[in-house]
């Protein structure tokens, strides 16, 4: 698919209306004038002569169908935590209503101890997905763009005793998925111009208060997008709109000695070049 | 919430049109002229002077946000497996496309193996539901009705080398979930007369090619319907329409000395007293 924009950003305008428009950089989006699109879904839009200031930069996604993460999928953190190396990609789900925009507050259920941050490359579908096949079908007709996320994870809910072994319970929490800012298309040139054998080859960050705590880059993903996507659309149709988180890189909260578990008022931000910076306040 | 219907099905009628009805029994419904409801989800409903033929029974909810599975949920299975008892809820889930009618074919991809059933009694949630507390709030207040429901499984995909251990995968492809054939309100006698300790007491089996192989009673959960409510919404929103698949009792394939998988053309039915029988064919 062709998306008819390069940077798509989803805003409030100074009216109160909810639109869709073309971010011209990844720099601070309130306040600047940029051209709509008419439609209410980001793989059926329209361009239009109008413009709007942004007011408030919301998530790129009115809502999802489901959120896939991978779990363990950055060959250094694999090989530094000294797991072996999964035959597939470990899947697990969030439900729609973990969603959440790229500068939301995270409110915190009470119950979720040993809260951590996972820094993520997120491919969004935009055409509905069954059966792909890696090195047959192009996975650029299935991918809408890229965009940033956090696999949010209270780790106390993630362990054995507490999960039965399931990784998603932990990570299902409402607003436990901020995704954003924008929704970059594959075929901008920033993206297209990174690509190493098959995928964007971008700096991942993740900063906690100012302090970096994840960096990486996202060509050292050990299971690709289109290894994603053979095994996520195998006998399964993947519906337009979901949202594959990638897995995230080493540096997070439970592998540092001692944990540095988020604690309220935390501002966690995390930023892939060429894509943006989302940037997210915990409120435990 | 008190839904307006005692058992409702959704069919096909002799028209092709797709309908609520009042269902007046258990048994065989194709063929019956039943009185109808007007309107498009179970969950709002009116009453109205016309009647339908049922031509084609269809899965009681048009789609779903998503279907939880619960792992180890019958007593006498956890023990009989020696597994330890887990101290929460086990959480698994089944995306929205895995959804099928109570007497659908499912078709099974090829890279599935291991092919096994689980017949679960099926809650599912009519009200918007957070933050449920067990022995506070009323689990009728949420749930709109009962169903049966089989956990289509492919072992060979739940095998940790496949999984990393997460067993929604192997329970996700399309057509995993069929559920139905009706789904029977809590305030129906036949449900009402049978609670104990707050929950349904029902026989449920589940027979393949016409041979009984899972025998139990609802009763027998160790996480009744309000322990999973509590753990659901424990800072989440579950929404309407989402099913709940209780869990499964002892007697499934995997267990079996050897295992007994599921093979092309099998035929799975499960009967759960009181609300109804679910019956269909394995395609691999």
């Amino acid at each position: 698919m062709s998306p008819i924009f390069q940077r798509l950003v989803r805003f409030r305008d100074d009216q109160g209306l909810i639109r869709y428009g073309e971010a011209p950089n990844d720099k601070e989006l309130v306040g600047m004038q940029v051209p709509i699109y008419d439609g209410d879904v980001p793989w059926n839009l329209c361009t239009s002569t109008q413009k709007a200031r942004i007011s408030e930069v919301l998530c790129p996604l009115p809502s999802v169908p489901i959120i896939y993460g991978i779990g363990m999928n950055y060959k250094r953190h694999i090989e530094e935590v000294k797991l072996p190396i999964p035959q597939y990609p470990v899947i697990f789900t969030k439900p729609p209503d973990s969603l959440a925009g790229p500068f939301e507050d995270i409110p915190v259920d009470s119950s979720c101890e040993n809260m951590d941050y996972e820094g993520e490359l997120c491919a969004i579908i935009g055409t509905d997905c069954k059966n792909f096949i890696k090195g047959t079908h192009d996975p650029l007709d299935y991918i809408l763009g890229y965009s940033v996320g956090n696999d949010v994870s209270s780790r106390f809910w993630q362990e054995p005793p507490q999960s039965g072994n399931q990784h998603g319970y932990a990570k299902s929490f409402d607003k436990f998925a901020p995704i954003g800012p924008v929704i970059v298309s594959a075929g901008a040139a920033r993206i297209k111009d990174s690509i190493q054998n098959g995928d964007p080859d971008l700096q991942l960050r993740t900063l906690v208060n100012g302090e970096e705590r994840q960096i990486s880059r996202t060509s050292d993903l050990l299971f690709g997008i289109s290894d994603i996507l053979e095994h996520l659309s195998r006998g399964k149709t993947l519906r337009k709109g979901t949202v594959i988180m990638t897995g995230t890189p080493g540096g997070v909260a439970a592998f540092m000695q001692p944990p540095r578990w988020l604690g309220s008022g935390d501002v966690v931000e995390i930023e892939i070049e060429g894509i943006g910076k989302i940037k997210n306040r915990i409120l435990i």
